[in-house]
């Protein structure tokens, strides 16, 4: 309610509204697309968000920052505090791996505001996180930071629906070829791992590395993360529980639910919330915590304007008090 | 081909063709119901399909066997070879722990032609795996018989499309509430865990407890189950992999590939195969198996025909040599 | 922004949250369900919705309008006005036909702002319209109006998802039964056909019948009702387009477009908009009108908010500004 | 079963096995792609299958036929008995009009084998037809043929899968954004309008233009045609029904049902079945009849089978003779 959106930029389509290849925004959002070069794009703009590939955030921030203009980035760009940090990310990838603005990263900060809200509202540039890690991090948080689990056998098994990869037609996600298929794909390969684990070490001040296995499901919004790692000894269900919902006892976006509860996907579809599912095996020991999220909003534009909101000021919930869609 | 379908017993819509139920039978099934207590029920048969519940088969499996015909059962019933090993089973379950034909149990066979295939040969009732028994038992067989991985640290995260939950109608199963939602349930608690941990305990020749979650995903067919265990320190990938390709060299629905290959729950609908992508994280150690199949055919009805083949004498594959359906 | 829900009255689950019921409104809206027959249930109410069978809101409407609350009933109960016409409406659905409240027709208005505003504004009770009944209505009514077509030879073909049965379970609507389903039902018999018979005889001042056949097609939200009849002789395209146009100049939830544009349901999926697509063929000399809705937005409870809004004297899209969700 | 895939020609992914490309056929079908022009490729043929695009089999089943192959073409190559009408088809899909090989048409056939067994079984080259003309031909060639219904007023109103589109991905078959979307498309202009036409006119012995309006639901597999038209005013809705049933009495592959049953198209999902559900609505004197098919069996594949088995002298349902998949 507080933002207005003044320019799209973009690199095609200039002069077409925006509702003309989103028909359902027509009359909401009529916007002209007009190009990321244009000298004046900078002109009464106070944030800008890079809705672009690796690479390219790196390359443009300085010059919006040297307008005045705070920056939101979606990419690998400014999700990691130095310049070698990022370059494990980036070898990984196989991108180039000297990032181009490594002053920046001073600047930035990592974009999930339940774990970084006083760095991200004196920020001048947010790395928006990556939707398998807002799930993965966000759900194991709690433990690893009060050492409840034994952080050194972390399994991630994540669910993702179809529009995690975006809007690009590929055989893999052409209609007929995806409605009755799962499949796992890029097994330990993920490039949203490298972050998790830059987080997870932060929290448990220790190096830890993940077992991570994503999957795609037939369906198109939403993330459902199932954790899996050893339970401390001492630590029974109701403390892990306890600990969880304490974590996150003022976090408007954080649900934390026990056991004897139940979640899906939807119960998140469309919102801005997290749900986190706490479970332990008492037979084998292993603590099971199932997370929760729409991975289109707080894996991606939610969380963004969750950033926005703090980087500017605003109260953190704002354009964001809304339920999903349901069913 | 070598079957024939002489009669369908049922306890309701007696006098109708099976064909005004299942309409895509019409002209190729129109066997009538009759009665599932008539006492000519025994007449003009060489193998019964009891696909009922819990308990019905071993009140009813006798009566069968004294008109010389065998048996074949989709439920727990016969699914455990001795009384105590049953009412483990039957008391997760909160079934009556007390089997009602026990000496039947020595007479009848697990349902795994890959691993009892000698056993279902002799055998005059066969206990019909549950499906998610059939993806998980034979993604680990290879791995634990071997002894190439930690058998204390298996963890099964599974994905089942929804005709898992059978025909009837309830409200997660509702199109609109089923749509765009994936979730865990039963946490530890699935009544296929018991029988799994049976297999591999016998193939192990100890003790083994694993950490099974199954999760339902908006789609009708389909088990992936994707399966973690500590890789042996002096195993590598090449061997973990010729191993799988050893251990299933002359199975003909088991297919195995390895980590540069990748596959999807289509590869195998419709069809009785199973397909194992065999993994391993070097990072962690962990090894990933990665097992499809069709719950409706080699998770259920499939076997079942492979069984009565084996049971029968027939060629194993009658019946059964067909691709799957694509898209 | 306007409202506030203060009560929710129902029959069964009293004393629990509705987001119990429906987990994805916790922390938006918790409050607990009440008994719908409690004495203090008229208490600080302005308006109430009837979201009830056939035959509820003509028995509980009265005692409501005594207490000075409005009333919206989603039913077919007050979408008539006069008894006659309501127990023709109830003779198809085999429902008592004698109307238990005759004398409220006259306060209550047909709840389809863009043709029955006025009314709307002064009436007491409205009969909020049926989901095909929407799209069918709004999609002829300029062209019935303005007599440009044949009104003897219409033909409503409408494809609706799987929601406008309800939330109960049910075979047909069972996911594995519904998800490659596409079949058309109650072919003629429809309860929606009445009413939108009513309108546009209304519209043309003289009797119309037409013929309607409803099919289910696997998705969960939307209707597109393709609309067939002649196009008078001398009317052209262009004439049609600028009718449809012109009549809906004013309508902030409709748009029009013409043969050289093209649509989809999920161009208006979670709004109030209503898309009507004018074609004709040339060849064959008929008017082709594509009208598309939400059945659970514009076509049941987005109509009820706007109907509230004008009944109240709010703003008519207070509610209702946003954009529908994509994808 | 008298059958043997000798050859898979292709102009890419030569040497490739096809089961690389659609791994189900994996152990089923493992013929390795060779090139189509190989000078070889004739040998050891007794008949070719070109699934390829309109303009190839013109071209080049001469050579074939030189070779004693004989022919069906997937295109609309030779769903025409002479060259006019071709350039008819030609011209609204913007081809060259004039046919490459006219002196063929006359030894060639349309392949809907209920309409056309006895020219099929002489012909050389069978035109196989297009899916949506076998659904709306077959729905209404009684009526048309027994002078039923008034052929000047015939609306089609179509409902496709998404398969019929091919396997190449696009904007409009991503998952994404096919998944909750039905849509129109092609009002009056689609390409197989023609070729209905021409079947119809042949029928009726007069000229026959039709409304035809194709659709696209959220599915995979099916075509559902609506198929509408005014009722000789002395045919009841049991004289209708009667001359369907009579019509197709012999045929393997036609169902015909009445007002009091109902069909879906899951019930002929996955087989080469044709189910025509018959209704009329003397409200307005439509009949109104709903076919139901297969795309990729009866509307592609099935259909092509069984014209191979007419051209060959083999039984007619070889190869054909199995239930569809379900659910």
């Amino acid at each position: 309610p507080k933002a207005k959106i003044v320019k799209l930029l973009d690199v095609a389509d200039l002069g077409k509204p925006i509702s003309d290849i989103y028909p359902h925004l027509k009359r909401h959002c009529d916007v002209k697309l007009t190009s990321a070069s244009s000298e004046t794009r900078f002109n009464n703009v106070d944030i800008v968000f890079f809705a672009t590939p690796d690479g390219v955030g790196q390359k443009e921030a300085q010059a919006w920052l040297d307008h005045g203009v705070k920056v939101i980035d979606y990419s690998g760009d400014f999700r990691f505090s130095n310049a070698k940090t990022y370059s494990g990310y980036a070898n990984r990838l196989n991108l180039n791996p000297t990032h181009l603005s490594p002053h920046l990263l001073k600047q930035s900060s990592y974009g999930i505001p339940e774990l970084h809200r006083k760095q991200i509202a004196k920020a001048n540039i947010v790395g928006n996180p990556g939707c398998f890690a807002v799930a993965c991090t966000l759900g194991l948080a709690p433990a690893v930071k009060r050492n409840l689990i034994n952080v050194n056998r972390i399994i991630c098994d994540c669910k993702t629906g179809v529009s995690g990869a975006g809007k690009k037609p590929g055989p893999g996600f052409h209609y007929p070829a995806r409605y009755e298929a799962v499949n796992a794909y890029r097994i330990s390969g993920h490039q949203h791992v490298y972050e998790i684990e830059n987080e997870l070490s932060a929290l448990a001040k220790k190096n830890i590395k993940i077992t991570f296995t994503p999957h795609v499901v037939p369906m198109t919004r939403g993330i459902l993360a199932t954790l899996y790692a050893p339970l401390d000894k001492k630590t029974t269900i109701k403390k892990l529980l306890d600990a969880y919902k304490n974590f996150y006892k003022d976090e408007r976006f954080v649900q934390v639910i026990g056991p004897e509860e139940s979640a899906t996907s939807t119960d998140v579809r469309g919102s801005n919330s997290v749900k986190i599912w706490v479970n332990a095996d008492d037979r084998t020991g292993n603590a099971i915590i199932v997370s929760h999220i729409d991975n289109l909003v707080k894996g991606q534009a939610g969380s963004a304007v969750q950033n926005m909101n703090i980087m500017m000021g605003l109260k953190e919930d704002l354009g964001l008090n809304t339920p999903g869609i349901y069913p």
